[in-house]
């Protein structure tokens, strides 16, 4: 699976390359940051996007520089972070992060059937919101059209996973200070109802949590 | 501020140009996603930040690949996102996320001073957890040495605003279904001391939080 390009350089044991990892990882984050050249200039953008199999789409609105460009058919780098925790090591220089990220490479296309475009949208909205699809006033066909995503298939792909406590050197072990994780969660919040709203939330907003794709809290030794 | 290449280009009304919405951006987010070219493919890498004064910090170590690359002199985009909440309007199309995003374009230097790279590790890591430098063991000559460190002038960076409830079009407004907004917080649980440490976790663990950088959730009207 990894190619020269996604092998993961530093630290290799932290790469996964599993597919089960790495698609629980794009499933778990709600945004990925999307990578492309302009004569030259790297240009980083967020947006959302949603797995589909082997497929990855990236929304967007056909106005956007990032889609207009990506369109022409320009390789991209589609990153996904999930920040799971600080971990505070004895000595500076052993300070990190708990995270699970993914990188995907690959030049993405444009969907264009509208039975096709429909489908992804369907998915983007179920990778935010499971259950909203359904409940929400349809697309037209004007807003159908209105609509740019873009596929991206996962075949170069690789996972990195920094998880566990900290690990300091031998020497530092007696260092008085005080040394752990503090582990980090994105929480919704109580729903805001929107203006002339009188209903409660339903389920899907009330109780919103996302999967919790690869437990990182447990040690594993990693630096 | 904005030059022609940072200006917002879709929803130009969601662009704050002004360095204090930039500065409080930078300042919460714990992490950045940086964007740069090797034989014209686009890499994008998470890493931590700090921002001090007038200048962005990159960490990493010196083997990294992102890190040799940039070194070289290439031009790079270093992007922070925070997502804020989920906009569920009536309609699928106008659904949304609240977030704020940065992004800074420029060409990084490394930091090849000693005391100017202890400096940037300080504010790299009172960035993370204000409070840890001073506590910790103090990074030793080979440990300055081997970390990198690159600095990038915050010259060209524009921001983007998403805040508020959905903005669904009035033909909408009486579909029957919730609409509004789940607002999502990164928020920091109980922290998980290492083997070995039988003290209480000092207060910037314990209490830990991010400083709130920019209101979204107040009605704002835009899209």
């Amino acid at each position: 699976m990894p190619t020269a390009r996604t092998r993961v350089k530093r630290h290799p044991e932290r790469g996964e390359y599993e597919r089960a990892v790495i698609d629980a990882i794009l499933d778990e984050a709600l945004i990925c940051h999307v990578g492309f050249v302009v004569d030259g200039q790297p240009f980083v953008i967020p947006t959302i996007h949603a797995r589909d199999e082997d497929t990855l789409y990236l929304h967007g609105s056909p106005g956007s520089r990032m889609l207009r460009t990506i369109k022409d058919g320009l390789d991209v780098c589609v990153t996904v972070t999930l920040l799971d925790g600080l971990v505070l090591a004895r000595s500076v220089y052993n300070h990190s992060m708990n995270y699970c990220s993914v990188v995907v490479l690959g030049r993405a296309r444009e969907l264009t059937g509208r039975d096709e475009k429909l489908h992804a949208m369907e998915r983007v909205v179920e990778h935010v919101v499971p259950g909203r699809w359904a409940d929400a006033r349809q697309p037209n066909e004007a807003e159908i059209k209105g609509t740019t995503i873009l596929a991206l298939a996962l075949d170069e792909a690789s996972a990195k996973v920094r998880s566990g406590l900290p690990s300091d050197d031998e020497e530092d072990l007696s260092f008085p200070v005080w040394a752990g994780v503090i582990p980090l969660e994105l929480v919704a919040l109580t729903p805001i109802a929107d203006e002339g709203i009188a209903s409660s939330p339903p389920l899907y907003a009330s109780s919103y949590e996302r999967p919790n794709s690869v437990k990182t809290e447990e040690p594993a030794g990693a630096s």
